[in-house]
């Protein structure tokens, strides 16, 4: 039975429920830094994923892209399944700035997390929530 | 038209021409590290692609992920559209191991290239070749 990592649980908050995964939004206002989960146990690489939930997955990267780049109108989204540290398969999608703190580098490690004040991440739930809507 | 950016030429072998990307190795001797790049031009996010490339690019992720789990049994695979330095739409496939010198950080700029000796070039893009055919 899918349950989500604690670590997963710990840095994020939900977003959104979609057919394959759970949405999370990173507690980092660095970037706005998604998190997609598929909701299935055991899965560590994209692979392992079943190929209807493989093209599910592509809908869903597709559509928190899109969602993205209508918000914040981004230089660039960044995609990846890593997963060297928590093992339960999870794929970012992140909006990158040259601006940004970490441009051009990965966002992994580059610089400490920063918060959002409280009422900030609330806002940010609810336009992503509008735009997924959208998207 | 479709053009091979010129840092991934320099950066790389060519190894196959699948359906939609070229699949090009990293010459870097510390992992055993692919990148796939679709054959289209103009890309540079995952969401620029037609959806049946998109298809095209999932089927051809994982055709790289089991070549690479059946050839080298690595801990993990490391999946990833970055492109913040290079603009053209490429996907990095990498084997990762608890061993390697990046672990368990992303690879990119965690330690400088190895280039591989020139048999081992050679030797590493045949048995490639060879697990993309039996994958």
């Amino acid at each position: 039975m899918f349950q989500l990592h604690p670590q997963l649980a710990a840095d994020t908050v939900p977003v959104a429920t979609w057919a394959l995964c759970e949405v999370l939004l990173i507690n980092d206002a660095n970037y706005p830094w998604l998190v997609l989960v598929p909701a299935r146990a055991g899965m560590r690489d994209l692979d392992d994923l079943a190929p209807e939930d493989q093209a599910r997955a592509t809908a869903e990267i597709n559509r928190a892209s899109k969602a993205l780049k209508a918000l914040f109108a981004p230089d660039k989204i960044n995609v990846a399944a890593l997963g060297n540290m928590v093992p339960q398969l999870h794929i970012h999608v992140i909006a990158r700035f040259a601006h940004d703190p970490a441009w051009p580098q990965p966002v992994w490690g580059a610089v400490p997390a920063s918060p959002y004040a409280p009422g900030e991440m609330d806002a940010r739930v609810a336009v992503l929530r509008d735009a997924f809507e959208a998207a």
